[in-house]
């Protein structure tokens, strides 16, 4: 069990992703910040915005050396709370300037907690949130997710569309990805494997729908959509996302802790597109928890999550 | 104790207030709504969008039936979490398009919990949120405020500037008013008489203001600011607000929940404004607990709060 392992892991996934977020932009350049904080750790936050074809991206690495584990940093192991704890993570966030390029976030995180045995144990995932669907976009997401988490795919998938979930709307956040936590599976050196996995799946995997999508035409119905999408956004970064709230509950720089914030979002009382039209049919059919691969068996939904 | 006269004193001003607010945009109308809840009670959210002045106002006014009062809605009465209840309430949100227009808000409400005694409370209070700060309109804003609360006044005022303001950000939400919970003081006649007083004082005092600075001329430069400023706002809303966590922990209607939130508002990383600008003058001058009636002894912070 080597934190050093994990930290050059998520540091070298950050430079590789800044790197290629900004070749797929072509002018925006990364900000490079560092702040030292005093009882051990850093902040590492990279943000890039008003790109040419990414309006805001934010690639951020964090050490933190805690006190007192925060309530929200473990699900399972509500017992490990207010013990002395190492976090490494990485976290992104791309929100693209075209509507037709899908939102999409990734976080990978390593807690390691102090006690009378060292507990430790990954987390993390991606997921991604079109305004737009297209069927192979979808397919082709799950289809890196799977080859990144192998054999986890399933669970771990299932795992995603449950915690990206706007319960107060009744709608997924977006078409789903990778999802884990407490994660210990084959011990330290095996979970690692997989979590770089993970990380390095990431960006070719949305580099290729980035592109793809950031060269489709568009105009202001297109974005006054994509606004409206984003509120959806942030009202899951600020009113649900465990990550958020630990952020504020751990009194972290809260320009980091927000930067995964949409650069604009709008809220329209009582709007719903109209039937027929490629809005609703977001709604109606990309936004439903759904088999992407065709491989589920029939009682998926019931199948046992391990 | 009549919940009927809490009922019609709360649906006349509803109707007071959208009727101000539309003469005040001179262009747009409010929609008027009602739906019927099965259990008992009904919602009659009336939402103004894309006005000539007004950006967005939604005026609200609920009666619900529960079965189980959730935590949010009592703070310092937790032991009547999961009783029978009933609750009126009233509330307001104004966007104004004008970036030296502030947003205002007032919200009163009335619970009735069915127990061995029956219990019933008042709360509510009006808040104040501008872009850019004048003097002359927070000191006429809290006058009003004072003149509505009378003796109670100071204690309401702190309490406002207690509870409208961002922890994560170490910043008020605006520059206050009056809040107040659990209310029963001198017996129900007296605490309606109260209440009422607060909710007339509302729209008379906002209306001065908005009419003044909807005057004003302003760019894109103050339009920048206020869209900055509107992300606050929705963080305050969906991140802290316990109005809003109520409305998401009792599954009401969620359009009418989170009608509040701003028509469009912006987020950038690391923004700050150049020292010596008036959006600098409002975090540092206005956005602080002030006592803008010059009225208060020098220890008026640490006053016991009755």
């Amino acid at each position: 069990m080597d934190i050093k392992a994990v930290k050059a892991c998520f540091i070298d996934l950050q430079g590789s992703i800044c790197a290629a977020l900004e070749a797929l932009d072509g002018a925006g350049r990364f900000s490079a910040e560092r702040f030292d904080y005093p009882g051990g750790g850093c902040g590492q936050p990279r943000v890039l915005q008003d790109g040419q074809k990414v309006e805001k991206a934010a690639v951020q690495y964090t050490h933190s050396v805690g006190e007192a584990l925060p309530a929200a940093a473990s699900e399972r192991n509500p017992h490990l709370a207010g013990a002395g704890f190492q976090a490494a993570a990485i976290s992104v966030i791309v929100h693209p300037r075209n509507p037709y390029a899908p939102t999409a976030h990734m976080n990978l995180r390593f807690f390691l907690v102090d006690g009378a045995l060292p507990a430790w144990h990954f987390g993390g995932g991606f997921d991604l949130t079109p305004c737009y669907g297209f069927a192979e976009d979808c397919v082709a997401w799950h289809r890196a997710a799977k080859q990144a988490a192998g054999r986890h795919y399933a669970q771990m998938k299932r795992a995603c569309d449950k915690y990206f979930h706007l319960r107060h709307r009744g709608e997924p956040r977006g078409i789903g990805g990778l999802f884990f936590d407490d994660w210990t599976e084959g011990g330290f050196t095996a979970s690692l494997r997989l979590t770089r996995s993970i990380g390095q799946a990431f960006m070719p995997a949305y580099a290729q729908i980035f592109q793809k999508r950031s060269a489709l035409p568009y105009g202001t119905r297109e974005r006054d959509w994509q606004l409206l999408r984003r509120g959806r956004y942030a009202e899951f970064n600020l009113a649900i996302d465990r990550g958020t709230r630990y952020g504020l509950q751990s009194g972290r720089r809260i320009e980091s802790v927000l930067a995964s914030l949409p650069p604009l979002a709008q809220w329209r009382y009582n709007h719903a597109p109209s039937p027929g039209t490629p809005e609703a049919e977001l709604l109606s059919f990309y936004l439903r928890p759904r088999d992407w691969l065709g491989e589920a068996p029939a009682d998926d939904q019931a199948a046992p999550s391990g």
